[in-house]
């Protein structure tokens, strides 16, 4: 079976490594010459929008996914047209903007922070009246990791948030105090059977995803989360793995975005799960039964970023997995994870903490 | 880092598959076209002695190492005169000698069947009076699962049976009873540290390994394979995985053979242990820190000898996971095989019956 996946970054790659043992080969679209995924299937360099470097994956492979929400939908629509490609374009279109994505949030029923679309200065002034401050601007298209977003502390703010962000489509969305950020892992096949893996408490670092892992279980809020989860897979028809990211507030989960994707906080997935987010990912869209999201026992994932640290240091550390996405070095890139596993919480801890010592030196 | 490894089958593709995430790339050398290691690496198609091919693998990587024992010496010692090869072609020579292997285990006081090389009829007679019958003659090079050996029941057997392989180095085994077969995979880097799996209990069928599966923990046999494992390692100044196949007899464990790489009888460490045999032949050769070998629950492995089962129907039973190595159908062939987990061994056997229905339907 060959799979044709629009992106080759770490995520295709771990996609693509998933895959081998299940038979499948991965062939890869993306412009990026040498990219993660080019270690582990072959790989088009072209455009996305690139129609003959499609119709070549048309022609190569029997189904398509992607690995970011950054495809362009065109591109996408254009080879689902061609072989079966999961999830949908329409699943993808309704996650690259933000105002999409939250009113689809609302019309389901599923709580979030307040926003309101904003296409002025004088709208925006209006909506962070009505709102609130703090509050953030956001682009409506093409943000993540905290890009594209200024923050809005008093109203005087507005003027010189336009003047940044301004001209392009955006939201305001208020600012809400949380306890932490959560997220869900879904997976739903063609026949609707769907499955939810523990919920991943996440915590951010200048805006980039440091750390992740399963939260100490807290069943109502479980319950709560694959409720939420069920309706958008339900309401998208969706085919594959979801990432739902949610805040913990006082007054119960409020939905932040999905990614129609696996997602960076689902790594701890492949170590401490007993199917990685990315094996579910191609039962999912195989339409083969999903398999078990159990932990294996506990875990959590550290993210490197703009460094690699010393491997056999890190090894030295028992129950370390060093994934390197082997990408070139910069700054605050995401240049691979490691997951540590362990028998119980207390030698989790310790083993984080030995492994922090390695994370800041390098 | 790029490892050259001689030998391209699924051994090969699961040493690449866990590389990929240490950062390490694959380089094969087989002759074989679309061998299973090319769908993770690079693959020059030529024999294991052209020079050519050899000088290109040491000028593109900078390691090297194999994944069958039948890689001819000759062309392991070439390519260890240019870069590192783990382990030794010396090690290599040993375990593809029946003769020289079953004289190494006695010169380590490491006990096996009674043995004697047979270079003539009349040796092949003198042996079979002195070892007692029933026994095997087997070539002493080249052999595999059950090739190349033929029983002798009574020693009227003996003419027929060097009709059928004298000509070539032969060895006569006297038969012992046994329990079982057991394996232990063993691990040691070039700091001289050693790691051991817990023993692996084997079952065959037609000769063949058919399941694979953690033995009950027995802390005395362990221990006493472990010794015998470690006289081997630090004798042979071993770097690598190595798979030591012991005889549970009534007085005690007999060595049968040793393989100088990962093994199937390992496979289930993938899902089943802390870090994999794949990983941890990795770390010997490149010197990091052994990972622990530790099991993570009850496991099992099942071969899938001649066809795959249905990738669907298996996965519908909890706690498969499928390793399709890629190959082409051919009867008895290894085409694959199945690691079922489970929480405990209640819920394991049920699993291993259910996935026993599919291997045998199909």
């Amino acid at each position: 079976m060959n799979l044709a996946i629009l992106g080759a970054g770490q995520l295709g790659q771990m996609l693509a490594l998933a895959g081998v043992p299940l038979g499948i080969k991965a062939c890869f679209l993306d412009p990026q010459p040498d990219a993660p995924g080019s270690r582990v299937g072959a790989q088009l360099i072209a455009d996305y929008a690139d129609r003959a470097a499609l119709d070549r994956l048309s022609t190569q492979c029997q189904l398509a996914t992607f690995d970011f929400e950054n495809v362009p939908v065109d591109a996408a629509a254009y080879l689902a047209g061609r072989i079966p490609l999961h999830p949908s374009p329409q699943a993808l279109a309704q996650s690259q903007d933000r105002l999409r994505e939250k009113t689809l949030f609302r019309s389901l029923g599923i709580p979030t922070a307040p926003f309101q679309a904003v296409d002025s200065l004088a709208e925006l002034v209006a909506a962070a009246g009505q709102i609130g401050l703090p509050a953030i601007l956001k682009t409506r298209r093409f943000g993540y990791d905290g890009k594209g977003q200024v923050w809005l502390r008093e109203s005087a703010d507005c003027a010189a948030a336009w003047h940044q962000l301004g001209g392009q489509d955006l939201i305001l969305e208020g600012v809400v105090a949380f306890r932490r950020e959560l997220s869900l892992i879904a997976a739903r096949r063609p026949s609707g059977e769907t499955a939810f893996y523990p919920l991943a408490e996440n915590v951010h670092r200048g805006g980039v995803l440091d750390m992740s892992r399963p939260a100490l279980p807290h069943p109502a809020l479980q319950a709560q989360a694959e409720a939420y989860g069920r309706r958008l897979l339900d309401q998208l028809d969706y085919v594959g793995v979801l990432a739902l990211e949610l805040f913990d507030c006082a007054a119960g989960l409020l939905a932040n975005e999905f990614a129609p994707r696996v997602h960076n906080s689902g790594h701890w997935t492949i170590e401490g799960a007993v199917t990685s987010q990315f094996e579910n990912h191609l039962r999912a869209i195989l339409d083969w039964p999903l398999g078990e999201t159990g932990l294996t026992g506990p875990c959590a994932m550290r993210n490197c970023l703009g460094v690699m640290p010393d491997t056999g240091r890190v090894l030295a550390i028992p129950g370390t997995h060093v994934h390197d996405y082997g990408k070139s070095p910069r700054p605050g890139r995401k240049l691979g994870h490691i997951t540590v596993t362990a028998p119980d919480d207390a030698h989790l801890i310790q083993r984080l903490e030995a492994l922090e010592g390695l994370l800041i030196a390098s």
